[in-house]
């Protein structure tokens, strides 16, 4: 069942946030052969209903999993709506709302640690689920950005080539969903709305971006349950 | 005195580890009219003898500084001399001696989040003093390395453009000492030695880099003190 390459498993660190997109990917790799071991980043989200999920759904299969506390360099980054400073708008993705959410410079901080705790462990492969969809108005979520960070990772790793893998930079959240469906991912565990109520929102930018991607597929979302 | 670009002093964030290279880089911004803030990174030092030097320049020349701790994140980094899990090798740097001191991917760490803190207060240059001498043999300090994450840093900051510098990368450490000596950076109060010792033990690689660096300037290195 392991990915052929000679035989060995190949290893990978996967930057998991419990969200849609990452989970799908455990998922992928775990088809493909991989043997993973998922990061969680801690950045002081407004909820912390995401890590949860990363926690379990890791628990649940098996696979080795780490909290990486970034308390003490969250509050250098500013206020952003997804560390509580500021309203999580209700809208469709735009320019604006993705201001509001972004924290600065987040992807390059999750991934040069991820690459780093690689690196340590002789792990040549780092994965993150970067997509093309909406998420792709975050600068550090363009394909532009994701090509930079490959280079300057094969460089600065030259000692223990850590090669950064984002396979769904070219695919779109409802793409995403369905590999997702096709590989059985429990999507009802898994965590998508920036709000940390009892059952997502309906109306935040993730929120309204996932229910397009179940839609696109003629699918039910699972983590979506109806009104009593 | 400020830097004349239009009037308004440019303001800069700047990695200061408190040792010859990153000090002399500081006292260069100022010359330069640059009204700089200064990170020092925590990341488990062996000794904090480095840590005390940046904090005490700092004050001693007015610079806003912060002290940022990596302690949660060092340990996913596995062993370094630098962290106290391996023996200080007692020669020249070699390329076996920097293996012996590397700390996975740490120039990628720090330089991100150096940029996260510049992009949430909108300083739009973040200098480090990675320079063209032995400390080329470390792959996370090379040109190629740096001119990747310069291009990298470009694209995640899209919304509010951060520029990486690294004015030392093409330059020797005796081309730094030059520059420090004619600005009168106060090198007895830098730490450059990987050991802790009350002072610095002479033998290790980058007391011997410092050595050659004030001998090929035909100057005394004020932070050895003879004998007594």
């Amino acid at each position: 069942m392991g990915k052929d390459h000679g035989g060995d498993e190949i290893k990978a660190v996967l930057i998991l946030s419990g969200g849609l997109d990452s989970t799908t990917l455990l998922y992928k790799l775990l088809a493909d052969g991989y043997q993973v071991e998922a990061l969680t980043f801690d950045y002081g989200q407004r909820h912390k209903k995401e890590i949860e999920c990363a926690r379990k759904i890791s628990a649940l299969i098996g696979v080795p999993h780490q909290v990486v506390d970034l308390s003490a360099i969250t509050p250098l980054l500013g206020e952003s709506a997804l560390l509580g400073g500021k309203e999580v708008p209700a809208c469709h993705y735009t320019e604006e709302a993705a201001k509001q959410t972004i924290v600065p410079n987040r992807n390059m901080i999750m991934l040069s640690i991820a690459v780093g705790y690689a690196e340590a462990r002789k792990i040549s492969e780092v994965y993150y689920a970067a997509h093309a969809g909406d998420w792709a108005i975050y600068p550090d979520c363009r394909k532009s950005f994701i090509d930079a960070m490959e280079v300057a990772v094969r460089l600065a790793t030259a000692w223990n080539l850590v090669e950064l893998k984002a396979p769904f930079a070219g695919i779109s959240k409802a793409d995403i969903v369905r590999i997702g469906l096709g590989l059985g991912v429990p999507y009802e565990r898994t965590w998508s709305c920036y709000q940390g109520g009892e059952k997502p929102c309906g109306v935040c930018p993730t929120c309204i971006e996932r229910a397009e991607a179940f839609e696109i597929n003629i699918a039910k979302d699972p983590a979506v349950r109806p009104e009593e």
